[in-house]
């Protein structure tokens, strides 16, 4: 499959790249600018995980089978009013937090209660968003040693954009679970700002979520 | 300790009383039907498990340490206005989930964003409220002979109702983790849709929270 991931030069960018690559899938990472993100995937490409490219988000999202949304919260809402026409028709996999520094560690609810559900009416019914991955720490994520813990609640108003989200999720070593309609994303963006409180209370890193009761 | 349970004729009422009475605390349940109350009160005494009582909501919060919420959402708001000064100086518990029939398997932010918070704005500082316990099924809790499994997420801006809080959670066989201020109750009750949701989708009864990564 092929996977855009704009914002692709952060930290969630990097360890999903790597482990998206190792697992088969041709990786497109995108960047407002083209040079970083291009450098960065030969950077990656070179830890011989697999394919790894770069260029501007527009370019990214070419023939992309998913179009994975990994950019700070303030940038969410431009990145994809500009992108509107590049990502119509395609399956969305949003991962934004709408955290306000320096309290990111209380619930923080944005104008439309999640950035995801922003996301989903900026880009309309064309593009099919997919709300997932926020439980996930970015560290653990990098490190491919690491085996990977923790459940990934997936929320959508669409199938497809359900079933290969959940798919993608596997491919990363972890459980993916239908979490039901894309308003739901209310309840995982907030549980974000939670397991960041927990982290720091008990002195943990990447504190996640499991949900017990289902085999 | 003694702990009252306003509303707690229902079903989360039965077996918090069942396990706390059982753990040697006194409890109180409290109705609008103090004579329902109290013939509850009777058949759950009857049970040997403790000392079990009722009354009216109001002569119920007298002289407890601490006092739980356990209504359906819709009767929350007017219950805590007219026990305002009954709850003055207490600690509370709300485990209230702000479902809203027949979507209670899609989250709904109730106007104050979280049914805790505002029985916060209720009750005024004088009284301490903790949120907590929206993520153990009535079902698992009444049925004794069950040992509980899942977390306890509690949130609140006090520390005497956080530390009495988790305090009780133990007393009931289960881990409560502190999380965060009384805001991030946002997250916890927006995060039981979801887990109806879960329940409906993988056909399980009573699907929970673990958190992952904390020892």
């Amino acid at each position: 499959m092929q996977i855009a991931i704009l914002g692709g030069t952060g930290r969630e960018g990097r360890g999903l790249a790597l482990r998206w690559a190792k697992a088969g899938h041709s990786i497109v990472l995108g960047s407002r600018d083209a040079e970083r993100a291009r450098s960065r995937a030969q950077e990656l490409s070179s830890l011989g995980q697999g394919t790894i490219r770069g260029g501007d988000n527009v370019s990214a999202t070419d023939g992309a089978d998913a179009v994975l949304v990994s950019v700070p919260y303030p940038a969410h809402g431009d990145l994809l009013t500009e992108l509107r026409q590049a990502l119509d028709g395609r399956i969305i996999i949003d991962i934004t937090v709408p955290l306000t520094p320096p309290k990111v560690r209380e619930v923080h609810l944005p104008p439309g209660n999640a950035a995801a559900l922003e996301a989903q009416a900026i880009l309309g019914t064309g593009a099919h968003v997919a709300a997932a991955l926020h439980h996930i720490s970015s560290t653990h994520l990098a490190d491919l040693g690491r085996p990977m813990e923790g459940d990934v609640l997936v929320s959508s108003d669409f199938d497809d954009a359900r079933e290969l989200t959940i798919g993608l999720v596997r491919d990363l070593g972890l459980r993916g679970l239908d979490a039901g309609a894309l308003r739901n994303a209310v309840a995982l963006e907030a549980m974000t700002s939670v397991l960041l409180h927990i982290n720091k209370r008990y002195g943990v890193e990447g504190a996640g979520i499991r949900i017990a009761g289902v085999a």
